[in-house]
């Protein structure tokens, strides 16, 4: 499937960011899948994770499934700077390339917001889950609009960005932003060094020590550790990946904190205490940027959630859709989730 | 302490490494701490670290501590390229800069192996410890000499470095080569925008991740979380260190495995079963490359070996001397080890 072709677009207008900047004539790219019932009640909302594209979530939306379109109406909002939706990449000057503005995880969730009320005038979702950044825009829907969202399932992310994810996310940008072809994003052609040792950054991060002990990525397809790293890794950031948007949705990932959400002091205990949802929260046991004791931390602070570790070696990327018994756990979950 | 100004030279003539290349001229620096004894019976070799510098070593030697210099006499070499001994940045023409060749964990053990035989005319050590790279050269030692080292304590390291770690050196390769500035290694002066971005880099695998969630970089001094990434990190990159030099020793790093050692056919698991020391095996408990469980699997392969994993959030810098408490658990081991 094309990019760009198999969606719809949702104008938001004039669309007033956290930071102050407006976005003049932004837009939201979205999927649907399934059918949206006549009493509207049957909607769930999964948003994209960090350069995540929707039919890169597809993976967990099937006949069959717990996210099942005859069952369900499965919105998939693409995130801000992800290339679809409003980005650096495609916004006309003067806000365009270096100067598209900082988008807020909050941005995203109120942009989805209009999408899901204006456009399908729906007043209550059945549920919002999303993996890694989508965690965190699950967690800030739930937050913002406690009284649209009575499940979430969060997997392999955060309500609030560790420090340690900060400095992570530090590393990644420090080695595409080393590349001098990368200019201040002021780029005609894309910083591709920069962005393949961007991908040789985060590949570290992606999948835990023991899948590559064990060489699962062999698995994948892949016939030696640098087989992997060439193919995979710097394939995936080569993949129509822009290097301004890669940063936008880098800068929202560092400042995701539904603690700032107003009403709350900046207080992530608050907030979290404030969800009415019910949540079923998913670390991976093995995830080197969510561990899952961040995720206890904020099941305990939760009024009705359950910490359920997806078990087994594959560490962030037991959300990614690639390995089928990560895929079967999550999905059971969901099950269990919208049986409730 | 000045840099180059405090130490000895050892000759190593011309000196052929495993890779085939012939270092003309090659020399060891070294320092001592405390007196041989006639009988020379009471030498310790506790080798460097990854860009480490002897004197940075020094924090486990000491009056009244395990290596105590009234007691043995401890000799620290700087790893071959790490700007002391020959390395990429002190080499003329024609083996300099990017022409300085690879050089494996075993060439290390070689040259101090000379150092300590015929300079010292030392038959048999009291021991063998190293932080990090330096427990690998601990493990190449055990392995090389099996006849002159009783006993070991390699901490925060291991045998061989597993597909993990050498991804992970891979990221902050990527990152510091990213700089134009670096040219390929022929620059005129230090990439330093690449130096900055390896740093970064290596921030997130140097501290674990409730390091960074209890901020504990305050203990050192540091005011924030940015004002730990470039006063310690970015200042520890900078701070003498040059680009070939470290990429030199990241290629030893990436290469090291006992393994590989003539005799024992590539298996991690021979040369670990032939150490005849008697060792204690110390991971740090968040160790973010060194994970606790590949140590445990070396232990399991070693004949008398005692697993014993420094507790607490420091992650791999719980072997680099600047917490106190993980430095008394060291020296404790370290006592219990030499009183054997």
């Amino acid at each position: 499937m094309a990019a760009g072709e198999d969606h719809e677009r949702f104008e938001l207008g004039d669309f007033i960011l956290e930071g102050g900047a407006t976005l003049r004539g932004a837009f939201l790219a979205y999927k649907t899948y399934g059918q949206l019932s006549d009493a509207r009640d049957n909607a769930i909302v999964y948003p994209t994770w960090y350069s995540g594209r929707h039919w890169e979530n597809e993976w967990l939306i099937g006949e069959g499934m717990a996210l099942d379109p005859a069952r369900y109406f499965v919105i998939v909002p693409n995130m801000l700077g992800n290339g679809l939706s409003s980005s650096a990449s495609n916004t006309p000057p003067p806000y365009d390339r270096a100067r598209f503005p900082h988008v807020d995880v909050r941005d995203n969730v109120r942009a989805q917001h209009k999408l899901v009320t204006e456009r399908f005038g729906i007043e209550r979702l059945v549920a919002v889950t999303g993996w890694s950044m989508g965690a965190g825009q699950t967690y800030q829907w739930a937050v913002s609009h406690p009284e649209m969202v009575p499940r979430i399932l969060p997997f392999c992310g955060s309500a609030r960005t560790s420090p340690h994810n900060i400095v992570f996310l530090e590393g990644v940008k420090a080695a595409l932003t080393a590349d001098a072809a990368w200019n201040y994003g002021w780029y005609d052609e894309q910083p591709s060094r920069g962005l393949r040792a961007a991908a040789r950054v985060y590949a570290g991060w992606g999948f835990s020590q023991a899948f590559y002990l064990d060489a699962v990525f062999r698995q994948l397809g892949h016939s030696s550790l640098e087989d992997f790293l060439v193919d995979f890794w710097e394939g995936f950031f080569l993949d129509g990946r822009d290097a301004n948007n890669l940063l936008t949705m880098l800068w929202t990932w560092q400042h995701g904190d539904i603690g700032r959400t107003p009403g709350f002091d900046g207080s992530l205990e608050k907030a979290l205490a404030a969800i009415e949802a019910r949540a079923i929260v998913m670390p991976a046991e093995k995830d080197l940027y969510f561990p899952p004791e961040d995720n206890a931390y904020e099941v305990r602070h939760m009024r009705s959630a359950e910490l359920r570790v997806i078990p087994g070696v594959w560490g962030h990327f037991a959300g990614g859709g690639a390995n089928a018994e990560d895929t079967r756990v999550i999905d059971a979950a969901l099950r269990d989730l919208l049986a409730d």
